[in-house]
């Protein structure tokens, strides 16, 4: 089995997460090795047994090191894959990979010349709600799909640390918009014909912490992503994520990272409702309104077992020739051009023509 | 005051309602004076005291009738209206007034050929819902607004009568489209720059049921609407309208037709929460999860207290000189050319450039 002596570089936030998760939980077939923060007190708790270095060069010459994972800010993802490329580390780095799409290209070519293994941290293809609705998706539950539409709303507009700065490749669309559009290009496999978006600074200065994305792909689907980060209703679960998979027979709606929905039909599908069954507050209305008793059902959605562990655990299989690595360096580069598109349809305000 | 004499042609579902507004409620200043059918079965319940006529031409004709409401099939509006300016009658049109714009232009000339009164029937600017939300963003209650959103959602896909036939212009963009793009037109003061939009045929054969339209207007706003016959959630006031409006001080957000719902503020303003406050089913995150106690805020909303037989109210107004129509012949012109826009994008999946 494979013997993969891990170093984290950067032990801020992911840092620490990652070190929890190979240290603390334990992946077989990993060690956690060695950490690395050019802030000492990030290093102060560090787990016992781990070595500490005070920055990615004394790290990555520790021989005994065999796979770094990547989790600085953005924009020095680049010269740390140059730097493990040069003392022929493994790499899984943090997403966004890259600030755009030269930059990676220009890694590829390192991570080639080199002969490493490379993947991003696109760990979120194992959110369980996301794999949910992925389920309800490829097992056509609703039918032909028409609109995918994923949504995360926060509480305060606040982002963390380095996410508050341009100069550090902040802001919501890197950090959380290359997961949600990771997600929706692999549970569609279908080219995207054309991007549009809307983008903004809503109460931040200098990043974007709201966006809308309609992404429509050749197989006719629709995908939506609405992330805002100041996008408040006072009701359960409203702070977190949401999901809606409409077909024709039937919608999987849920809430919740931990999703909670249902998959809807209804027992009277194009059946005529008698003449002015719903009066409204707004007039008559027969299309809209409250439905009959009886003719809305309800099953229950697939929900899936999925944990970010399941991450490392393909990491280590995918070392050992058993499967492929679950994260690809062209996925990671199409998410990238991507963002562009959505960037470039969020100042023009019209749509990009993509794939 | 208005001595209006009115005859509506066409006695079905819409008549009826007509004839409900002016006999049974009734508004001062008008009087239903006849109705008319081609069917003669829609007649048999025609209120006591008012002359039924076989068609428009007898009803026409008959010069106690100062004024017409047009509500029959969308494809015989011009004709009504050609012969009612014949007959030198007031018009008001039921909604959608033509079947396209030139076709409205060839109206609109045979007007003010005629010298006839001539509005359409957009009641819905008095609907509740629509008005409350109007109330928060005329109010600057959420602050710099950058997102509006209106959604209407059915439970079985139905539409009633003619609606299910593209040939009577039937269909859900005809139907209500244009209503929930004339109240968009109408909160939102600005040119409307680029539109896209998604128009789907999802369950119905020939007429689209579901439509979801972004307007980015020139001050900022992106206006978006959503509409599904067969959209489908197991929520308590699901299947009817549903409102969010987002600003850079709060969200308001409704469900409804007698609109609930509240004004959603936060304490805590860009301001970082601890560390790893928030677990989730998908791991950590500090930017999405629920909020702290006291974190989050509401208000009521500012609750409008509109019905549509305002709509007749200010008709009679109107005529006596006292305020203006409502609803303006080139407010008309630009939600038909708004809703050709939509039926562009829809057909190329881009933004299709508007004023």
């Amino acid at each position: 089995m494979a013997d993969i002596r891990m170093g984290i570089i950067g032990f801020g936030f992911m840092g620490h997460e990652h070190a929890n998760m190979l240290k603390e939980q334990g992946i077989e077939g990993i060690t956690l090795t060695a950490v690395c923060d050019t802030n000492p007190a990030q290093l102060k708790d560090a787990p016992a047994g781990v070595k500490t270095y005070p920055d990615m060069d004394t790290l990555l010459a520790d021989p005994e090191i065999t796979t770094v994972i990547i989790a600085i800010p953005n924009r020095f993802h680049a010269e740390a894959v140059r730097k493990a490329c040069e003392h022929g580390k493994d790499i899984i780095c943090e997403k966004p990979c890259a600030m755009s799409v030269p930059e990676f290209d220009e890694m590829m070519k390192e991570v080639k010349a080199a002969g490493v293994r490379f993947t991003v941290h696109q760990q979120r293809r194992f959110d369980p709600d996301f794999r949910t609705m992925k389920n309800v998706y490829d097992g056509g539950m609703v039918g032909k799909v028409y609109t995918v539409q994923s949504m995360l709303y926060g509480i305060n507009g606040n982002m963390h640390d380095w996410h508050v700065f341009v100069s550090e490749g902040g802001g919501m669309l890197y950090d959380w918009g290359v997961h949600l559009l990771d997600q929706l290009l692999y549970m569609i496999k279908s080219p995207v014909k054309t991007v549009y978006a809307d983008v903004r600074n809503v109460i931040n200065k200098e990043v974007d912490d709201y966006f809308k994305i309609e992404l429509y792909f050749e197989n006719g689907v629709v995908a939506e992503v609405e992330l805002g980060t100041y996008f408040l209703e006072d009701r359960p679960k409203w702070f977190e994520r949401h999901w809606i998979v409409g077909g024709d027979s039937g919608t999987a709606y849920s809430d919740g990272f931990d999703p909670e929905g249902k998959i809807a039909h209804t027992t009277r599908l194009l059946t005529n409702v008698p003449g002015k069954i719903t009066m409204s507050a707004s007039g008559p209305t027969r299309s809209f309104g409250p439905p009959a008793p009886g003719v809305l059902t309800t099953e229950d959605l697939p929900k899936a077992d999925t944990k970010h562990r399941m991450y490392f655990e393909n990491y280590v299989r995918a070392t050992d020739g058993l499967e492929e690595f679950l994260v690809k360096p062209e996925e990671v580069r199409r998410v990238l051009c991507l963002m562009d598109a959505v960037r470039e349809s969020g100042r023009t305000h019209r749509t990009v023509d993509f794939e």
